[in-house]
């Protein structure tokens, strides 16, 4: 048996995955033995019911459970803290279940409580066993679900107006770059835990400012002009660091929501530098903001119908944010009603926006070498979604063949025998799509897969090449193996011809020289030139992380970049490569 | 003192508006002497508070009141019958001032108890003393408003196809007219409380058929083609009736949602019945369909940001509709939010909308007479917005210096002085705003009050004219004087030279010959040649109504159509001038 009839066969991927996420954190190990009438089934909460009371209340049942205001409060924060990000605000489920009453009340306290306790193997926590939540907590949460969901509160222009910080007006700035950094040579690191942004020379690899940002910053995006940088916190605070002064520093701030994951600005001929966007999970909404000063123009509600049933979503989140290069148009990707937004920024009191029917879970993405056609992944239906920014629809829905395609903006490449491609690796297991993206040279191939490649394995969340190299790197930081989490797979383009290629491993994690805790090595991205790639070993907060940098034409190590300052670094952004969609 | 003066000092308007809504029975009397400390101050219900079982709860205060779940649908079922179309489905108010928990409870029981028992002199009617609601019944909404807005069921796809009724399939349709009606000059006709339409030959003024329909039919309109009729009952059902029939008879059916006002078919050359649409008031928006069979094929929500506060409304209810005829688009005017969409069909897998910034409370509009202006009231604004079809955007923002303007279609005519106008009336005086929309022929004049009339007095629903007609006609159906809801006010076009014209008056409900009652004269609908206008004369249910044929010419009664099935005939359409945007 090879090694892709192997995984294929899903002798290797299925534990792995399980295993992988579990290994995140983010995810649940298995229950233990004997789930279901362990010590779960034998506790019996003191759960005073409203029919015990002799009440009756609207929207409320006779067996519904009792809560004081001040549990309620607490279930609520941490309802919000630990569990919207998979379950939905309103616990509409996305990634999650879906949890309304409908539902859990119909399931009962001591199943959700036994969930919550043990967590399952699809990919719920182990909250209780874990020891995250005490005994108390998760009686709570069981309770807590049972009840009507709380809707949280909107976030609407006064709230943006609030709390929008202009912290030097643009007359105050420097008319000319002050400082003597290689600007598109710079990377703009992430410092997750910490909620910053490291900026790093490309060149002396040397930390030219920390700057306070977010928390977790989700990603960073460069003003047309290279000259303003722009990160978002999943808090939702968008932060636009001015590049030019010394050290660069944040010149105005602004909070668009409760949660958020992206940032973009325009970048049509001609209107450079004009707007931003900014797209919000809660409320479920973007805003477009002045690309000078980040004051809030015009906000725009996503909810609405579901493409396809045509049923109405009150959560329809706001993913992955594109610059159109042929309109003057911003690209919204909506998660649960699956459509992309073609929003037209040329006239923003009479905004025009075009609704392309794509297809749902809408995630992240990443435009093909032309810049015509940008590809997203509607990551739970295991699709890629193209569409033609020049014709605003959609060319094409092309099905992975893998588990949960994560491309972040994927990578663009000339394969040796179809051409011009787009790759995505996977979040459940260890395959690589690549998409033939050249509909007029290799109509054929065009929005199909050309070819799977077959990684270390499953838990995969980045792919990353650049024009001038010859590699294909697959990270997979997600794996619960230390030894894969560590390590980054390398393809030698030119070895495509071949049908099953083989890959190279390099150590990063051990070339790092990391000895404690299970540092995952995360996210490829490449210097301006496209000589080296840099990767971060991501360590938890208390200990040490690090970035390596790797020669891509020998594929040997270059350099280590570490400082006690670097805690947590996940993604990077070469300026020039993402302000010029280099991917 | 001029009469024009004496009205504008307010000496008759104000009083006069508050009689007029009362006596339409949509409206309250005033209060009697001691409100306050009457009777209502001294009924003490029992009231049980969550306080005082000791019961808290999340979202319930304290002092909430209890209600029984029976208590609580009863009420429910009351709100959404009597006080939604006022106070909004979700209580954030819109006619009626917003009932949402933070302002009731703040007001408290015993304000809500005297106010839904005596009314008030703006508008709130006198549920209570009318006998209209029982003393337990005002109880039980008192207590039913200090608790959190029931949420209204969604109406989507599935639940738009299971009511979805076609009757009569396409192939199964005559392939030529069956009838020898002249159907260009046919009049549908609402009758309201019967929830039907009749089918009146303009000629011979014969009923032609009656046709069950949604209760209260709201609006006729017609294909393209002129073939097809569409009607919307405020229940939001809509029937299609082929007029090729013999006789003509529903050959569709759907229902929307649960209260609607808006249907339109597109017009655009081309397109010619290839789409209906229609808006709903609840759920909050709109759905484009098969133009041929009813089949819902598109639903698009309309809830979002209000246009100029940007807080997000979740009601936002869709007004009037209508086609363009310079592009394939639909033009919906959404009530709460101020936002006038353009609705691009030519690919509803991929919609484009254009959202104009107008105006708050969007309501009634018609185009300026060369179709490519659409004027359209923002009704408790006291203004018309003017949007530019051709261009896509808002040409003015226009005060028309009455109360609250309600146009209908309004009135297109060539002024003496001031070239084309369009003229709208007013629900709360006795103002007629006569608008120029001539911007090349009359710059100056353009998209201003050129000038003002006087008409009978307030409570005016419509006004009408013809192009082959010299007159406009002036409606007051919701004005307290009988003789003057029962009356039409004419002014000769040729005399609007003069400062302040004078007008004629017709007592159509005296020509009509009804004795009972106090019929209301309303809507005047022109015949196809511009040669006759029909007045409906709506009388209560019980009583006779009647249609009044007047000659155009001589101002003279020409014929008075009564059958026992024209009960409470309401709006007219004449095929021919609907189809053709001829007002």
């Amino acid at each position: 048996m090879t090694r892709s009839a192997l995984r294929r066969s899903g002798l290797l991927a299925g534990a792995a995955v399980v295993a992988a996420l579990s290994a995140t954190g983010l995810f649940a190990q298995n229950a233990p033995e004997g789930h279901g009438s362990g010590p779960a089934a034998a506790y019996q909460p003191s759960m005073t019911t409203l029919g015990q009371l002799g009440v009756e209340l609207p929207g409320r049942k006779a067996g519904d459970p009792v809560m004081t205001p001040d549990e309620y409060q607490k279930a609520n924060t941490i309802y919000f803290e630990r569990c919207a990000g998979c379950h939905g605000v309103l616990r509409k489920g996305a990634t999650g279940k879906a949890l309304t009453p409908d539902i859990t009340r119909k399931n009962g306290y001591d199943y959700l409580h036994d969930f919550i306790t043990y967590g399952s193997p699809a990919g719920m926590p182990n909250w209780g066993t874990s020891g995250e939540l005490t005994e108390q907590e998760v009686d709570m949460m069981a309770r807590y679900l049972l009840l009507d969901p709380a809707s949280p509160p909107e976030f609407g222009m006064a709230e943006m107006r609030a709390s929008w910080k202009l912290i030097v007006p643009p007359d105050q700035r420097p008319t000319q770059k002050m400082n003597d950094i290689d600007i598109d040579n710079l990377f703009s690191v992430t410092l997750r835990d910490a909620g910053q942004v490291a900026l790093i020379d490309g060149a002396s690899y040397e930390i030219k400012a920390v700057i306070d940002t977010g928390y977790a910053v989700h990603i960073s995006r460069i003003s047309a002009s290279g000259r303003y940088l722009f990160v978002i916190g999943r808090d939702a605070k968008v932060s636009m660091i001015d590049l030019w002064m010394d050290p660069p520093a944040p010149v105005a701030e602004i909070k668009i929501g409760t949660e958020a994951r992206s940032i973009e600005t325009s970048k049509m001929e001609g209107w450079e530098d004009r707007y931003a966007i900014a797209g919000s999970y809660w409320p479920p909404q973007y805003v477009i903001m002045d690309g000078d000063t980040l004051e809030p123009l015009k906000i725009e509600s996503t909810r609405g119908m579901i493409y396809d049933e045509q049923s109405y979503h009150p959560e329809p989140r706001v993913a992955s944010i594109v610059s159109s290069h042929y309109k003057p148009e911003f690209i919204v990707n909506v998660k649960e009603t699956g459509k992309v937004l073609m929003v037209d920024y040329s006239d923003i009191k009479n905004l025009k926006v075009t609704e392309i029917e794509a297809e749902r879970f809408l995630h992240d993405g990443g435009f093909d070498s032309t810049g015509r056609y940008f590809l997203v992944a509607a990551n739970a239906r295991g699709k890629v979604a193209v569409i033609d920014t020049k014709e605003d629809k959609l060319a094409a829905l092309v099905e992975t063949g893998g588990q949960t395609p994560h491309p972040g903006r994927g990578a663009n490449f000339v394969h040796p025998v179809y051409g011009p491609v787009w790759a995505t690796s996977h979040l459940g297991d260890e395959t690589v799509a690549v998409i033939g993206t050249d509909p007029e040279g290799h109509p054929d191939q065009a929005w199909k897969v050309v070819q799977t490649l077959y990684s270390m394995g499953g838990g995969s969340l980045f792919v990353k090449t650049h024009p001038k190299s010859g590699h294909l790197y697959v990270d997979a930081p997600l794996n619960p193996d230390a030894e894969t989490s560590g390590s980054v797979a390398v393809f030698k383009i030119a070895d495509m011809a071949a049908a099953e290629p083989e890959y190279t491993t390099l150590p990063i994690a051990e070339w790092a020289g990391i000895t404690e805790g299970q540092p995952r090595v995360v996210q490829g991205e490449f210097n301006k030139d496209g000589t080296e790639i840099w990767f971060s070993v991501w360590n938890s907060a208390a200990l040490e992380s690090a970035i390596v940098v790797v020669d891509d034409r020998t594929l040997e190590l270059k350099h280590v970049i570490k400082d006690p300052r670097l805690i947590t670094p996940t993604g990077k952004f070469n300026v020039y490569n993402t302000r010029s969609d280099v991917y």
